[in-house]
């Protein structure tokens, strides 16, 4: 009866509140109909604000356990705990567990959480660090571009028709003849794929993709990992081969321009469409290949871009580029998912092609990205060398370590994390894959890099000597 | 030979192209592996631009019909055309039309279309017109708005926490208590809707409405109107409530305090839980019922808002409020949906809820909305009184109006486009209702409203004076 939360376990204590009463019940100390003590009074007996009191019993009556009645109190619920859990109202639980959307797994949601916090080294996140976003230069856009009052209103299906006349100006430099038409703006390269995902198939879709992969770690996308090509001739009319031949995430690998060649020959002899997510080619070091979509002489690919990899992720804006019949019907389901991507950043991004500001800031950005990049292979020199190795970086983020031993597990992950340190788990982007690590250097400042992979570098050794000792 | 594509048919030149282009194919006029003549050469034929012969001619490659060699020009592509429409690389058309995923009504996408165009009167639109969107106001913001390099990266799942913090507040004065953590920021409401419909089912949802219903015109939601609460019952583990209990989209009504208690208390009843879409609460011209959220003791309630209704849909910032763990698991479905909302637009909008322009605004914009709804009352009072009746609007922007035949067809909805009038037809909200117009009052400028509805007034009496004259 003196049970009280603990501070400092990182539990929040309305949650150990929370478990504290489903014991009650689970355990019949609170009986079905019993009334419970006032909000006051939890408080003053739990040492705790009232207002947490007040949430966990909020999350109680969500989830069915408590009922509130109006102007009397909060009661135990009627029929009793174990008939709640199958018959409650809402049951909300149940709903999600049979939900048919695979929740994101629990790594990449300690990923998305963490990531808000400001004391955490982020080793791998795939995104500019704070001192690489242009954020003066676009606030100075913001500032300027003019928006009318029919910018404010609802988008049109496609997209803000500046953006995509910019877009196909943009996407000639590279290669792809590209009208407004065959355009669409969405939120990222990532609902591109859920676009095209739900949009072209009947209910079994399969990515096929090289592994390791990005796509692997979205688990509402069901991909499928090949090695070699001719493997591709499987349900084929519900199959795309999804690539990024330029700087692969996570490996940072390029195909050249005969395995491009070879890829579209090797899909087109299967009637398998290809997904070339392009949203690094923009950071390479040396001029890559031309793209795939540069080659297709059939609207055999539809094309992603994006500006969250070179720009900035928090604008919200991609494009997919394909035959115009496709793109129509891909805009007409995104008009029922959100109504079209927000007006204002659509703007800023067509100034910032129409201006040169893109050329120039990518121009900028690659070269601060390449001493990043060396920087941090000297720290890898120093730190990892007797026990890792990998490839030296070509462009965009990512360094694909290999540690020597399969010791990078959901453990180690969670281990470094109670230090501060973020990792990208190499078995994100492929099954049973603990032996790498997806090493950014587009995020940390050079202190943080110096400071979080020394750390990384100890646990590591740390465990491998374990490891060793063991045997 | 001599076929030229006409002008002012209303179809593209490039589609009439195409359609040709199909025929010759169909017809055998052009066998297979057949060396289509140059695009400069089919242009002179043709008396078009380069550009329209290679968009046409792009349009077919995708569909498989034709096919390009690299260098050496375009051909009719092998296997024949019937056996390419049925194994064509890469089938598009067969993958859209065996999507899961059903396409807007053909009226909706004429909608969505024409929308764009700025020569069409928009009777229908329900959005606030340029003369009503604080576009300027809104500009104010976007040049004060403190937006750091951090900002400009992904988002926290649940969306900004700055927005989330100021909507407490709002929600607040709405009589609803909900903290940061039982929000997540959408891009506007219909996304939620998606959300919700996605994330909470194994399948089989269905939504329950009241007829006729916004909810009706979106085809990737499955929804059942039904005219009593007692017939609720059914399935109700994959199925929701959905209300906008304050002016009902089509329709403008709104409930009663009473009728608000008892839908929560039938829903109750038989567990289902309701989504409650408030987005046109706070431009009611007199102060409505509280929402059904504040009424809801069991978190039984998922409750809706949104800006697009009330500043701009361009800005694409809308909320979701429940319990605490239904809001994570959609937050999470969101990420895997398009990584979260743009952050200027949330920063844009957290500062008019902080600042107060958000309330000045809507105070504001309710005295001219009622203007207007006055004004579109004495206007049918003048044109539509002897043949066709309607409620007078307490708020929002809709009039729905019907007229005493059922005359509101298909037919007429485009014979009034080719007038360059957009209506949104009651059957959009209700099958086989071919009695209601939705009028808008919000979108058009006066002398628009004026113009439009008079001829509007003029088909419809001339399609009645036919009806009539068929008896």
């Amino acid at each position: 009866m003196v049970w009280k939360p603990e501070h400092k376990t990182g539990i929040p204590i309305y949650r150990q509140i929370m478990n504290w009463m489903v014991k009650q019940i689970e355990h019949g100390h609170w009986p079905a109909e019993m009334k419970l003590p006032t909000q006051r009074k939890l408080a003053e007996q739990l040492q705790v604000n009232r207002s947490t009191v007040i949430q966990a019993l909020e999350e109680l009556k969500a989830d069915g356990l408590l009922t509130g009645k109006a102007g009397s109190g909060i009661y135990v619920s009627q029929p009793g705990w174990h008939e709640l859990i199958h018959g409650a109202i809402p049951r909300w639980k149940e709903r999600i567990n049979q939900s048919l959307c695979q929740a994101n797994s629990q790594t990449i949601q300690l990923i998305n959480d963490f990531e808000k916090r400001t004391d955490i080294l982020r080793l791998g996140t795939g995104e500019l660090g704070p001192e690489l976003i242009p954020s003066g230069a676009l606030q100075g856009t913001m500032r300027q571009v003019a928006i009318t009052e029919r910018d404010f209103g609802y988008s049109e299906p496609k997209g803000h028709i500046q953006l995509r006349n910019a877009l196909t100006d943009y996407l000639k430099t590279r290669g792809i003849q590209a009208n407004a038409e065959q355009i669409v703006i969405v939120s990222g390269g990532i609902q591109a794929l859920q676009l095209l995902s739900i949009g072209l198939n009947s209910g079994q879709l399969n990515m096929f993709h090289n592994s390791p992969s990005y796509l692997h770690s979205i688990p509402s996308i069901t991909s499928t990992s090949i090695t070699s090509l001719d493997k591709m001739k499987l349900k084929s009319n519900q199959s795309f081969y999804y690539v990024i031949p330029t700087l692969n995430n996570p490996t940072g690998i390029s195909l050249s321009a005969v395995e491009r060649q070879e890829l579209i020959k090797a899909c087109a002899a299967v009637n398998l469409p290809i997904i070339e997510d392009d949203v690094y080619r923009d950071l390479a070091f040396e001029k890559p290949p031309l793209p795939l979509k540069s080659l297709d002489h059939n609207g055999q690919v539809i094309y992603i871009g994006s500006l969250s990899k070179t720009v900035s992720p928090g604008l919200r804006i991609g494009w997919m580029v394909g035959p115009e019949s496709v793109m129509d019907h891909l805009a007409d389901l995104k008009m029922q998912l959100d109504y079209g991507s927000s007006a204002i950043p659509q703007l800023v991004a067509a100034e910032w092609f129409r201006s040169g500001l893109y050329e120039q800031h990518v121009s900028a950005l690659k070269k601060q990205l390449k001493q990043r990049a060396d920087f941090t292979e000297a720290l890898l020199n120093t730190y990892f060398s007797d026990f890792a190795e990998w490839q030296s970086p070509q462009g965009g983020f990512y360094i694909w370590l290999r540690i020597k031993q399969p010791i990078v597990t959901k453990a180690l992950f969670q281990l470094l994390l109670k230090q501060n340190i973020l990792i990208n788990p190499g078995y994100l982007y492929a099954p049973n894959d603990y032996e790498h690590i997806r090493i950014s250097y587009s995020y940390c400042s050079r202190e943080e890099l110096a400071r979080g992979l020394k750390k990384l570098a100890q646990e590591l050794k740390a465990r491998l000597g374990g490891i060793n000792n063991e045997h």
